[in-house]
């Protein structure tokens, strides 16, 4: 997840400081989304583009900015387009010239923002090496704007936004992009597929529209809608075309100015106009005049036009996008995070392939080893507890697990044949990253799986994986773990690729990864069974958690959830554990949650549900939703759909994370920034 | 621990069936110290002695006895002494051949009852079996019945008194003993070192001292007193000696009864008049006169005589000893019961050798091992949690742990090179036997750590180490847990013996454990602080613990312990995970316990009592005792004596067990019978 901004202003002159500082502006409201480095492209002088860029956050952008002492601040344009992007970085680590904006050249004759993940830019490299392009940066956007300019050199007379809509046809995985190029000066054009972009659009007088008809490129679905296929809205005016004649132009003013961004906090302070592209829509702005244009119609375009939405929130809602906190936010965004998590390694349509690109060439010294050992801390921890049962069926490897600091203060024994891996969301989990460390310096293999590029853990693993999950904010992690979670799945169907007798096995597996999000946001939709739950709940002292098997991490990640958001003694306790002590504390006043879920240890956590219901308990249960069995004996049920098992625990996370979100809320607590805690421990 | 009772007539006829009543009553008094098997003896036609013995409970040896229809149980005796036993198997599983009493050979010459241990048994065992003896059982007593008749053999002039002295002289170990022989009808002696016994004296008339001379076989320390070596007090009468003329017989009344047995319980609804035998003393009853003998004075003895006390107690309180409930009783005995767990293994004073003779033909094969893994439930995995350091300090193997279920849930990968370790102190737990069958079809080597031999998880081990810390009736268990840690310490020590450069580290070990029987006495003096602790926390809803490195069992153990006993949500918190979580839990509100220790991770502990500091919280610390740094810091503290760093845990443990026995005392709640809760989970 990273942040695109910019700003195009059309007969609306602004001098470069203006410029520099909207961008800026810009960036910081965007930062959320990504800060571990930032960068601009505007006009130079003599038609060339600069390129500004900095690791680190946007801050330390502005001050490089500002200490460049070789432009004119003052110079004034009345035409003008500059680009900004604040990073999250996905491939390479942070540095400058792993930043944005990317470039098709030293001389930045395109330039590039994109927000996303490619997934075959190693393919489209190698052609463009093929043609003599180097490459300067490790990411996978360069291809982007090099390609870009390898088609321009060969078209000279093709227009910007036909050049890009060629460029597209050939990326696979997500994105949202804007372009800018020193061929069209003023011009500007931007797409996204699977990753968010609106446009805003700044006048002084009203439009007389607030539909923008989409251009369609084939004509081959609905020939009768080409009539409104050279339509498009400019500041105030409608563009003319041959055949639309029902609306007016209001009068000749020119001046308008054009903001793109990932979302509307950095548009809401200029304009409150905005359109939401979707997906393969191409808006280009030619001579101050947006349009929209799409290769071809489908079946699936239900509308001919985009709207232009008024925006009627605050900077802050919109920053946080319709939630009360970031963790709420996060909370919902897991249909996506996941996608993400799972870009360009699992191939859901092609032969069950999964490829993780980051430890691929360790997968034979991996296979080889005496043992796995996963090491966390926290949440990180709790998404090993969840796989580790995955891991040993089909790694076949015994597979030990460890907190971080006990494992340090155990001095454990550690041997040149062991592999170890090591979560963290930040990277930089000072136990974690001091085990990795000791575990380094006697010969084990280091593989790290972070949500951060560039970190510690990253830089100092010999191989790892990144769980692609976007930032996250919120001090108490919720779609970091599920990342994590399906990182180690995903590990778990590479270290098995090989193996015949569990092809039905994996294949169950990636079904279930593919179905995922949409299981996650049917989850999601019980929201308010949850605050009702809540509201149950809030004012107890104490709160138990159950479950066992593929649910065991569920319930200590859930019990993690609610101790940190809302200061209740909240315990995650091993159903099968119940009779060897846990069981005492049940009776009729004592909270109880469950997680039983129709997987092999279901007959077991249903001996667990009636041991507690057999002593008064009222259990809230959290089951699948055609489990009507289990239903019946619950005092309150949440369901989740059913998955493979491996996976469940995916699904059951969800209503105890919203769950804790909304025990928070009603308890008064902040829910971002839990009492005693910081996101990141960096101190031991 | 087992019971032992024995009841001898004097001219106070009982008909046999009164005198098997007799003795089955005392063993059901005495049944809590052993169950699994019991046996009597007595007199038979013709002179001969009888034995009926049974594995299981006293009720299926009555069952046994009245079922007999080769007798009459109507024929009266003027003079008889039967012996009796009930069982807590160390050496040999529960079964008629192992069990007491044991006897010289098949026609019971000499029979013998024994509570305790015989570390010495294999020698004399030799030594026997080169005479000529061939055994029928594999306990440890068999040989003293054997050795006695040996001895006899070759001085059948011999006084059974004298023949009882040159057998202890023999032995080795803990003993509790009384002999019958068919060759003195009508006589009996009893022995005791290291395992309690008492006599009951009762008389129809008083006796006319409450104090018998000690008779000394040797003159070397005092000859002064030998004129009172041949005083002694028989019912209401004193035996004459040449040299004492200060006590007259009050009567001729022949009539007595004495009644031997290892505690009060089994007495005292029969005469209060009791003495407590000291070690090595000899108690002789000829003709009706009780003489207690001793082989020589050493400056230690500083009473001349045994009193004759009067027992002013109920009998709930005599076979709790004083103690309000089995568990207090059962973390009082703590000081004894690790004596127990080490005798005969641990040896002191030559050379740091520990033997562990269950195991020790597997040592060599447990060497190649791939790894060591420990499975168990509750309790005693928190004592494998604990012992997991030094065991892979001292193997240098990697070392697994597992909760039986959820190791059982998991399908984990287990193979061939695997040592499997079951902890368990019934030896039934049903998860821990279903582990335990697991891994053993799959071909690894199972090693059972049981409290109970015969057990299950004994029978179905390859090797094992039997803890031998009696058996425990408090359902929450507490001495299991110091002798598993025990028996765990003591296998790392074997595992180490071998290697050069651990020498240091097993010595200081080893004088450790020398020291901690009188350790443990001072932990349980505090006693009184804990109670006034207790007083403070007993209303609160919720209780934290916390610690890290060698002291996370301990505090996970409290935890679990609060939990069973007092219903209070006590919860274990590893201190270095604090930071990721449960620092939110953290206010002035909100009890914490925490556990610091002068060990290699107390500045860490340090670091985490600042944090609890620094949210207001008034943390209870358990710390050693001249560590005034900690103490400072604390709102209340309570100290343990310095040891070894993987010793620590069992001192600190037990604060927490006395605290949570005060607790729950406070609350009202029945402490030996939790709610909810069983002693031996049998089901999974």
């Amino acid at each position: 997840m990273c942040g695109i901004f910019a700003y195009l202003n059309y007969f609306e002159p602004k001098t470069r400081r203006e410029i520099l500082e909207f961008l800026i502006k810009g960036l910081q409201r965007l930062e959320y989304r990504g800060y571990d480095s930032a960068g601009v492209a505007f006009d130079f002088d003599d038609g060339a583009i600069e390129i500004i860029r900095a690791p680190g956050k946007v801050r330390v952008l502005e001050n490089a900015i500002w200490d460049r002492s070789d432009f004119n601040l003052d110079h004034t344009y009345d035409v003008h387009i500059g680009i900004a992007h604040t990073r999250w970085a996905t491939h390479g680590a942070p540095s400058e010239f792993n930043s944005h904006p990317q470039r098709s050249s030293d001389n930045n004759e395109f330039v590039v923002v994109h927000n996303g993940i490619l997934t075959n830019y190693k393919d489209v490299k190698q052609f463009l090496i093929k043609k003599g392009y180097t490459f300067e940066s490790d990411t996978d956007t360069e291809v982007i704007a090099k390609f870009a300019h390898h088609l321009y050199k060969k078209q000279p007379n093709i227009k910007f936004r036909e050049l890009v809509e060629q460029v597209i046809q050939q990326l696979e995985g997500a994105f949202a992009l804007v372009f800018k190029s020193k061929y069209f000066p003023g011009e500007c054009v931007a797409t996204r597929r699977g990753s968010p972009l609106l446009v805003g659009i700044k006048t002084k007088t009203n439009l007389i529209s607030d539909h923008i008809p989409i251009i369609y490129s084939s004509k081959d679905l609905h020939p009768r809608q080409n009539g409104l296929s050279t339509n498009s809205v400019v500041g105030g005016k409608l563009a003319r075309s041959e055949s639309t004649t029902q609306f007016t132009p209001l009068n000749d003013d020119k001046m308008v100015e054009y903001l793109f961004a990932s979302d509307a906090s950095a548009i809401i302070e200029h304009t409150n106009r905005v359109i939401y592209l979707e997906d393969d829509d191409v808006a280009s702005i030619e001579a101050g005049l947006l349009t929209i244009h799409r290769l071809k119609r489908t079946l699936d375009d239900t509308s001919l036009t985009r709207e232009i939405q008024t925006l009627k929130l605050e900077i802050q809602q919109i920053m946080k996008g319709n939630f009360d906190s970031f963790m709420q936010k996060e909370i919902f965004e897991q249909p996506e995070s996941v996608i993400n998590t799972m870009r360009g390694r699992v191939n859901f349509d092609n032969n069950d392939t999964v490829i993780l690109g980051g430890i691929k060439d360790y997968i034979p010294e991996i296979k080889r080893c005496r043992r796995l050992l996963l090491i966390g801390c926290g949440t990180s921890y709790h998404s090993i507890i969840a796989t580790r049962q995955i891991l040993e069926e089909l790694t076949e490897l015994p597979v030990m697990i460890e907190l971080a600091s006990d494992f340090l203060d155990r001095n454990t024994p550690i041997f040149r044949d062991d592999v170890c891996f090591f979560v963290s969301q930040s990277g930089e989990t000072a136990d974690t990253l001091m085990a990795l460390r000791y575990c380094k310096q006697r010969g084990a293999l280091i593989v790290g799986i972070t949500n951060t590029v560039g970190s510690s853990i990253c830089r100092e693993s010999h191989c790892g994986v990144h769980i692609n999950a976007g930032p996250e904010i919120g001090v108490a992690s919720t779609k970091a773990y599920t990342s994590q979670f399906i990182s180690l799945v995903m590990f778990a169907l590479v270290m098995s690729e090989d193996r015949i007798s569990q092809q039905p096995r994996r294949s169950e597996i990636i079904q279930g990864l593919k179905r995922l999000p949409d299981q996650i946001k049917q989850v999601l939709e019980q929201d308010c069974q949850v605050l009702e739950l809540a509201k149950d709940l809030y004012q107890q002292k104490s709160l138990l958690l159950m479950g066992r098997g593929w649910n065991h991490a569920t319930v200590l990640e859930g019990a993690l959830k609610i101790k940190e958001l809302t200061y209740m003694h909240s315990e995650g306790i091993l159903a099968g554990e119940l009779k060897h002590g846990p069981l005492a504390l049940i009776d009729n006043s004592m909270p109880v949650i469950m997680v039983v879920t129709r997987d092999p240890v279901y007959p077991k956590c249903m001996n667990a549900l009636q041991q507690v219901l057999a002593r008064d308990s009222r259990p809230i249960i959290i089951c699948e939703d055609n489990d009507t069995e289990t239903q019946k004996y619950s005092f309150r049920s949440l369901q989740t759909p059913h998955t493979v098992d491996c996976l469940q625990g995916i699904l059951t996370v969800i209503p105890l994370q919203l769950l804790s979100y909304h025990i928070a809320v009603l308890r008064g607590c902040n829910v971002d920034c839990p009492r005693n805690l910081a996101k990141s421990v960096t101190v031991e």
